[in-house]
């Protein structure tokens, strides 16, 4: 595990790669919205949608849309912001660090909750790229596992590549 | 409101006041544990125990004690430090940006979340100090009014200054 995070292999995703293209590339392909909406999603699903306030309590913004034509929004809110090397936001809360709650049930949330960390780091051959998503409890934990994890950041990033390469 | 922070009333709670103590006292009153565990619970109430690791994702611990021994004991994640201005801190998250949430009861949580930022300036006669709370819903911020926020923060404040002036 090259990440920096204390990895709990009962609450953690982790997905580790070296890609052939800069790290700043990398960066930009996560940090701006006409290019994200590049390549966030396996196709034939579509990213149609994203903000993208980068700061520490910023908002972080998708909508992705299924191959039927169904959208599915998502925000969050960026904890931390260190250009072409660590990027780090969560789904437990809103811009401007607002706690998530589902209206009218207080104390409960939409979904499983999860903080994400993408680290990028310059070695021979590209960018060693390491993805980290951090649950509250093994349940959430074997939901997102089950929902695909690794095979769908494996292709997104796949895409991020191909883009980055013409750009 | 002299926050940064784009208040809203529904969900917010603030407390604001000029004390006549330097910023940088009341900055390390705030993130000393030996400090803060003299002044950051009204009397007869106490602090008995603090844990203070001062960066975004380091855990920020107390535990407070009831006159009648009971003890409540409560964890969080600090998400800014900028040392003598800016502290932000959520008990929505764990260490690490570990989202909360109850053992055995996948996307619940303890307790009403909140995000709480202090913010210190410096003006004619001492530091402008500024607290506010931002809550997930309405319930929880009127759930936090309710318990005394606004007498229990001056009570708290009012402790600080009275240690800091003897330092």
């Amino acid at each position: 595990m090259k990440s920096t995070y204390p990895f709990n292999p009962k609450l953690d995703l982790a997905f580790e790669r070296v890609v052939d293209v800069p790290k700043e590339l990398v960066w930009r392909a996560w940090t701006e919205p006409s290019l994200l909406k590049q390549w966030f999603t396996p196709a034939p699903w579509q990213t149609v949608d994203c903000e993208i306030d980068l700061r520490p309590g910023g908002l972080f913004r998708t909508v992705m849309r299924s191959p039927e034509g169904q959208e599915f929004p998502g925000s969050g809110c960026y904890l931390e912001v260190i250009a072409n090397e660590k990027l780090v936001w969560t789904n437990a809360l809103l811009p401007g660090y607002r706690p998530v709650t589902v209206a009218g049930v207080p104390g409960t949330r939409n979904d499983f909750q999860f903080t994400a960390m993408i680290e990028l780091k310059s070695v021979p051959g590209g960018t060693q790229y390491t993805a980290t998503v951090i649950h509250a409890d093994e349940a959430g934990c074997q939901q997102h596992a089950a929902m695909g994890f690794k095979d769908g950041w494996g292709k997104a990033l796949d895409q991020l590549v191909a883009m980055a390469k013409k750009m």
